[in-house]
């Protein structure tokens, strides 16, 4: 089955990030908003299982931090992909680097840029006339995350969560 | 904040229930398919912090349990509902009793009738026309069930999984 690994902010978080993935993100409906820290991996129910208890003594390790977003921002032109920028802490870098481990099936492909993502698959003009509206609004949230949690994905594609990780427990 | 308290079954038996559900269920994108503890009921952040460690106790004093479902049943005509019918278990029964007491707002409406809905808002002649269909179905369907979750509802309705509790532990 496909699994991931991701963080929930707060409802109140969650909420404004879907009003605007509402209108501009087609995953809207398959998995509420997050920040991921695992992409989609492989992984049968055994080794599931191995995974989980993995991540529960990687959860003791790390403290609940602070989650800072000011802004929106985008990967264009890497991809036209809209997202609420996350200010990378200490503590969610190093989460973020446990869970990709060899362990874990190898390395994060890409170098981690914490988001929150609220608009994607935008053609380049969408993307131009979306993130040249949205670039300009003023975001100021600040939350405690204290837990992740894992997920897979049905065949439906919408994601279930598995388990969830309390941090520095 | 709206929260309820459910168990998510395997992925295989979510899959199966998805099948159904995509054609009958009109709350399919809102939440995976699940066995309620208890409906949804209103809470502060303040009082989720304390449902949430009322629930890590009671978690700790159930054992994981054997669902087992072998056919497919109604609550007509009380209601339209469509379900896989869930045997009642002493853990199950115990554990749906231990949510639904005073310090949750107090105890269920309903007698508990275990089940997975897989249909619902149905018109009576597409009640009858479905179940009859599906009532011959054979199902025949057993796994451990070692956990369950507190879930809140977003402003879209969607429900987010807020924290997982692990059976015996």
């Amino acid at each position: 089955m496909k699994v991931g690994i991701a963080i929930f902010p707060s409802k109140k978080l969650q909420d404004l990030a879907n009003s605007y993935r509402k209108r501009y993100d087609p995953q809207y409906a398959l998995i509420p908003p997050h920040i991921t820290l695992k992409s989609a991996f492989e992984l049968n129910e055994e080794e599931l299982t191995e995974v989980s208890s993995e991540l529960e003594k990687i959860s003791e390790k790390f403290q609940p931090f602070t989650l800072n977003t000011k802004k929106i921002s985008s990967f264009h032109p890497v991809n036209n992909v809209i997202f609420l920028k996350v200010e990378p802490t200490e503590e969610l870098v190093g989460l973020h680097q446990a869970v990709n481990t060899s362990f874990f099936g190898g390395p994060a492909e890409y170098a981690f840029v914490p988001h929150i993502t609220i608009g994607q698959q935008l053609s380049n003009s969408e993307h131009a006339d979306v993130f040249g509206q949205l670039q300009l609004q003023k975001i100021e949230h600040q939350e405690t995350i204290d837990r992740f949690h894992l997920l897979y994905q049905l065949d439906n594609e919408i994601w279930t969560v598995y388990e969830t990780f309390l941090l520095g427990k």
